[in-house]
């Protein structure tokens, strides 16, 4: 076999064996095939897709490019959630602990923070102690005594995505359905899960912007992740505007708390119940059975009890942070210098683009410009008005934390161009467009 | 500038800019741009081509990457012939040596054999001492006065090509028409011609195997030459079956001399005065004008009264060959074996498929399976039947020359393969399709 002739394939729309699908992807792991004719094969499917046949091969041979956890001897049905990346989104921090409250064990290997999205590691990482590289045995013992364990990927997870995704995104190969869901569930499925669920955004701060896109995305996710012998539901969710107030590191650590006491942003609490909804479901969660109602008392009950908060801090106490910044959460990294950014006008806040919010954070020092930069664990800011809010000139919109003035300067910038007042009212969307099952 | 921003814009179908493009170039000749993104460039380039504007920036800053020659202090008008690869193909031989008695000046840098076709620069080689690394400063004193040199491709020439080439044959990103003649024409330029004829090829035995490809192709060429300032013109000729009688190296000298002898398979002499009329015209020989019948006569008095075979020994001399071979074959290399192929039943050869025919030649020895092999200049293969003769059983159809038996054996399957006898007549095409301007 010739990885020439298999580009050359593809090229022309043919369809891949899963030999041919597995010699690439082993290829690219061992490095017997070269950077230029992966890169070359990854533009090609790129124009030419990948059918479900060719999709469910090349995942089962990037998934077992690495290790792939057998969590069959811990009881019960292990679940994950993943979202495909938006601004403000800490609903992993609340959502883990709070479904293994409620009896459904979750394995969670979560990501960093990508371009203007944030991400679950660098969060949690901003807890003082918390350590996300924890070894496999210790990641597997933490799901069967906590019932939850959040770590990041480790060079035995899928490397052959690590090897995929590095050249996607220095060759604008990124944005291919059948990369995107291979990548993705070739990591979560090697978790060792019985299922799934998906949180597919959409809008000014997702990476598909379009609906119909990102449905596509989702339906192939879903499709393919059944396909692998796991239950998969996924949710089509709005991410036109940030999620909640904060964004940033620190700052949504502490959103997240507000959330396990019960409190929090209305739409990051309503996203973390409608996303443990369906984890006690497939996670056949006692008491539950297949009633999205009941499953939802369930939840509001463990955030009004205060379980699910204590959960957290075991949580914490476990992975080697503090847990005492569940009570006192000013035992988080706080910010050098704080600045508000004022309204120039009176009126409506018409527009508040997720992804300018997201890049105001990350010229904060909140994200990574590139993938080797450092984020700095204090910075990121906290929306005072959200989209739709009445405002009067002089109000403060947001508060901006940052350690320079340069850095605040430039988040400032970049914040006044994410929001735009106006007289007319916006267009809303609903939280939750639509659930693929 | 990124080279990341390039590939997505190429990508997404999107028309890039001078800069842009000399910023790839550069970036390939450098260094400074990583291969695995210029794979994916050029696979982007596969799928969404390029514009006319983008192809002559582009070829502009691929012809600039290295030394174009500058043959102004030479008088007259410098003419070069390229052709895109056939089976047999040995025209530029007897051609170039044609055109210079003619009174126009042929500065031709060749290329080596590449799958199933030969090279002109394999041919030559055949031919005891003749040498085609001359240095640039030699080539052009014996355009000047000897009217002709052949070389090959130097390091100095197109560098850009030289490295995107070895990507594209690597990432199956070459059949790409603007790749192709971009390709083509960085090189060809580069010799300082003020025109140039194509005999772009089509069929079986051509890279192109439609016709309406290979019409893009050299429509494609002949306005981008034209938009470089250059005149250029183009036929579209029949490659089927193999060009003559022989297909190897020393065969095709052999083959060569007959035709500048006056002699030769009519096929072979008519396609070279067909190109050397070309020739003549774009190169405002003497006496000659804008008249074909004018320019084919004086190409028919040089082959009659053996000035053009005089002059191709003074190439030979001049090349440090042993000119003694045009007058006596019998110093080229020959044959260690030779086998005898005959037809297995009578009827008419209706098939000799020039594509197998230059694989028999290949698995004799006389072309290249991989880019590092050598070239036995001894091998090839003879047809004694041609295309639409006929055959009795027991006939000799071919005779191979090899150095082995085992490579007598491989090249007897390849020609068998090639050659069908059956009743029905062939259909025969013109040997040249048509003529672009």
């Amino acid at each position: 076999m010739r990885a020439y002739d298999l580009i050359r394939k593809k090229r022309d729309g043919g369809s891949l064996s899963a030999e041919e699908l597995q010699y690439l992807v082993w290829g690219a792991t061992g490095g017997g095939i070269a950077d230029e004719q992966l890169a070359a094969f990854l533009m090609a499917v790129f124009f030419r897709g990948m059918d479900a046949q060719e999709l469910k091969a090349w995942l089962h041979a990037m998934l077992h490019s690495g290790r792939v956890l057998d969590l069959s001897a811990i009881p019960g049905r292990k679940v994950d959630k993943h979202s495909t990346g938006g601004v403000g989104d800490k609903i992993s921090l609340p959502l883990a602990p709070l479904v293994a409250v409620c009896g459904v064990r979750v394995p969670m290997v979560s990501g960093r923070g990508l371009g203007h999205t944030g991400g679950t590691l660098d969060k949690l990482e901003s807890i003082p102690g918390f350590t996300v590289d924890l070894s496999i045995a210790r990641f597997a013992e933490l799901v069967n005594s906590l019932g939850v364990c959040l770590i990041g990927q480790t060079g035995e997870i899928a490397p052959a995505d690590r090897k995929l995704y590095a050249l996607r995104d220095a060759t604008a190969t990124v944005e291919s359905v059948p990369l995107i869901a291979s990548s993705i569930l070739s990591k979560k499925l090697a978790e060792g899960i019985d299922a799934l669920v998906l949180d597919v955004k959409t809008g000014r701060g997702a990476f598909m912007k379009e609906t119909a896109q990102a449905r596509t995305l989702a339906r192939t996710m879903v499709d393919l992740c059944r396909a692998m012998g796991r239950g998969c539901v996924a949710l089509l969710t709005d991410m036109d505007a940030p999620l909640g107030h904060a964004v940033g590191n620190a700052v949504e650590v502490r959103e997240s708390i507000e959330v396990l006491r019960g409190a929090g942003p209305p739409d990051v609490r309503e996203l973390t119940l409608r996303l443990g909804v369906e984890m006690l479901i497939a996670g056949d969660a006692p008491g539950v059975g297949d009633d999205p109602l009941l499953a939802r008392m369930r939840l509001e009950t463990a955030l009004a009890d205060g379980q699910a908060l204590k959960r957290f801090a075991q949580l914490i106490e476990a992975q080697g942070g503090d847990p005492a910044v569940v009570d006192d959460p000013s035992k988080l990294p706080q910010p050098k210098i704080v600045r508000e950014v004022r309204a120039d006008r009176s009126g409506l806040l018409t527009t508040l683009d997720a992804e300018l919010v997201g890049l105001a954070a990350v010229e904060l020092g909140a994200g990574r410009a590139r993938k080797e930069d450092d984020v700095d664990h204090a910075a990121g800011l906290i929306l005072h008005k959200r989209l739709g809010d009445e405002v009067r000139e002089g109000d403060v919109i947001a508060e901006l934390h940052a350690a320079t003035e340069s850095r605040l300067d430039a988040g400032e910038l970049r914040l006044r161009s994410a929001a735009r007042i106006g007289d007319a009212p916006p267009q809303r969307k609903p939280l939750v467009l639509e659930r693929l099952a």
